[in-house]
């Protein structure tokens, strides 16, 4: 049997393991619909356990870093080289499915598992990393648990407060058992500049690989966003029947705002120019709205993303544009709060041909995609580690409880991401 | 001294007692900000208790109804003529003002404390009514309390649920010592036809008379309306960075159906034909919506209203045109929820000639205005009852806490009251 073929079969053999997995982190968190397992929450650490039991049960070195991810390392025949790291997050949104991050991490266990069953040992440690906090509702900063671990969270992020709780992240994170005070004043878990590379397999948040009749995506690029979580339009209250040119109606303003910036989008995406638009919270006050109330508030959040900085930046202008125009005609006043925003992650092009070149010796087809969402793999292209991606076929969309994956999809993208390891670390 | 000078003086002469009964009002239901007098809660029958002391110390005749309106019964000559009914609600919205309303009842007892001054006796029965649950936010009916007393409620108004308690109008009249089982078998309080004519004071709930500085409009019609309370739009929670072609958004479907229905609006207003389009409610899911979630689910609120009942129906079509065209659009469902409608109501012109007539002789400006809003007068129009209506002059517009009305202005509407009271009922 060749090489390619011992890979193929090692990787199927893993099919029970990957299905007891996903069994065991569907009782993490169950929620009705979906799955709820909030940044730093126990049900976010009990995910890891599950993990870290796996990983146990392969033999892995496992270790918690100060922000709380699980590190379970496959030790290499030169400890001293760089290590390559393989992974994703275990936390979800609200309501959201089991695949979502989870299936990144049960990929790289799987990956592992298959080179552990070949009897094969890499030249240098592979590092399953089970990664905190990647869901940025929940506090609002994105890419937590990798970008604490690489030391490269903003200023202020440990002082976020998680907008079920209250409580701040660092709070949360001495709770799940990372220690903040090393987080602030010690160096990071990572050194960016000693990690040879990071690789994530993802379910893929829309159904263009369902669309296109393919198992596997690899990702081109990963887009950067700006953010406006928590936008304020206030206008007046006023009585049901106030004439027209007496009105300061806050909802009117809201969608005029957010129709201005859909146009936009369509625009530019018929012209071939790919981005996202969306206003995931849009409302008016629940406290104070009603049937024979004009609206005098209204909220909403903006996520606007794109894979070139020019695109990005002239999003942001036309929303401010809208804001601006929209201002002045319905006299209302618009807060926009805070801002974040996040770098656009480059894929890098010797990974991805060496991936699309191990597909091809499997015989699994592929195609080229750039992620339309973020993903910590993200954080790592930032620091200048060298990154790529695998995109599993999902045909629901992701952060909803109808996430759907199949195993058998998932195995491709462990074969392609397990015959990768074993080209770049296990020369024949 | 002549008699319209009498009037005059015996009006202004009532400015402390005014005062008091709005100092008086102004302890029932104070929230912050403003007043929440639910229909037939607690605080709307300490309301009716403050009305019914004033009567007292005026020596009417107190009664409550089985709706559990307050009737203040200034007696006449001939107490088998119809009445003269006068007054309005004393209920709120949440956080509404002191004066929508209250205000009514209060100019009521003013004018009737004014014709008590004067030593007139009227030579029909003159009835001050505190009337029930006309903000129709709580239970989503209209007009409760004069519909009640006229016997016109619709079928299953009474089983209705008040938005916040969820218990039955039914139960909450029983609780506020009215008689739910004589509205549903016992004839109505009123027999429509045995009543000379009902009259309301109200503020305006615009700043019309403000910009046009003038303290009393004359009522011209009250427009009938459509109400969607509860239209939900569901489409499809996804990723935030699902590919446009993929998205099923909610909450862009919903701002297009509002900004659809805005610019008929703006363009018929433009043609000069006056209405309004509230989207009061007007919101994504707070239990599941987030930053990073394409909003699967949206709720709205809709009131349409108009003076003419083809506009109506042209607004009506309008709206369920653009729930079809968004629908096949965007890939969404919508459910209209229940349907509620309230007719045109129409001014008796010979009342409105005698008012205006009155003010004339008083030297108090006044203007025609078409009532923006629906008030408890359209009710007894509806029922055949010969109905007019007069505006206080009010800069902040109503239903907020900010409602301002001068007592100088509600004094110039009570004695041109007054005035058409002393001429249609005082012969001299």
């Amino acid at each position: 049997m060749d090489r390619v073929s011992a890979i193929g079969t090692a990787v199927r053999a893993q099919r029970d393991r990957v299905a007891a997995l996903f069994d065991d982190l569907a009782r993490c968190g169950r929620t009705d619909p979906g799955f709820t397992r909030a940044s730093y929450s126990p049900e976010e650490t009990e995910a890891h356990a599950v993990a870290a039991r796996c990983a146990a049960d392969l033999g892995l070195a496992i270790h918690r870093d100060a922000a709380a991810n699980t590190t379970m390392t496959l030790p290499g025949r030169d400890g001293s080289l760089p290590p390559i790291l393989i992974g994703s997050h275990l936390d979800t949104v609200a309501h959201g499915g089991n695949f979502d991050g989870a299936a990144g991490v049960v990929a790289s266990l799987a990956a592992v598992a298959a080179l552990r069953a070949m009897g094969l040992t890499p030249e240098r440690d592979i590092v399953v990393m089970g990664i905190r906090a990647e869901e940025s509702v929940w506090f609002q900063v994105s890419y937590i648990g990798s970008r604490a671990a690489l030391g490269t969270l903003p200023d202020g992020a440990l002082d976020a407060a998680r907008i079920d709780s209250g409580l701040s992240l660092a709070a949360h994170i001495a709770r799940a058992g990372g220690d903040p005070d090393a987080l602030r004043s010690g160096p990071p878990a990572r050194d960016a500049a000693a990690i040879h590379a990071f690789l994530e397999v993802h379910i893929e948040q829309a159904p263009s690989l369902e669309e296109a009749g393919i198992p596997v995506g690899l990702c081109t690029g990963i887009p950067g966003n700006i953010r406006y979580p928590d936008v304020r339009i206030v206008g007046r209250h006023d009585h049901v029947g106030t004439p027209r040119r007496f009105r300061h109606d806050a909802a009117m303003a809201g969608a005029e705002i957010a129709l201005a910036l859909d146009r936009v989008w369509a625009e530019r995406e018929a012209e071939g120019c790919p981005m996202a638009v969306t206003f995931g919270r849009f409302h008016t006050d629940a406290a104070v709205h009603g049937l024979t109330t004009v609206p005098g508030a209204f909220r909403f959040s903006l996520d606007m993303r794109a894979y070139a900085p020019d695109v990005l930046a002239a999003l942001e202008a036309a929303f401010l544009a809208a804001v601006a125009e929209v201002t002045e005609r319905r006299g209302v006043t618009v807060a926009l709060g805070s801002r974040a925003e996040a770098g656009i992650g480059a894929v890098c092009p010797r990974i991805r041909d060496g991936l699309a070149a191990a597909a091809t010796a499997l015989g699994i087809p592929t195609r080229p995609l750039g992620s339309p969402a973020s993903h910590d793999a993200a954080a790592f292209a930032k620091a200048g580690v060298p990154m790529a991606m695998l995109f599993v076929r999902n045909a629901n969309g992701s952060h909803n409880p109808d996430e759907d994956m199949a195993i058998d999809d998932l195995l491709d993208a462990v074969a392609i991401l397990t015959a990768w390891l074993v080209a770049e670390t296990c020369p024949a």
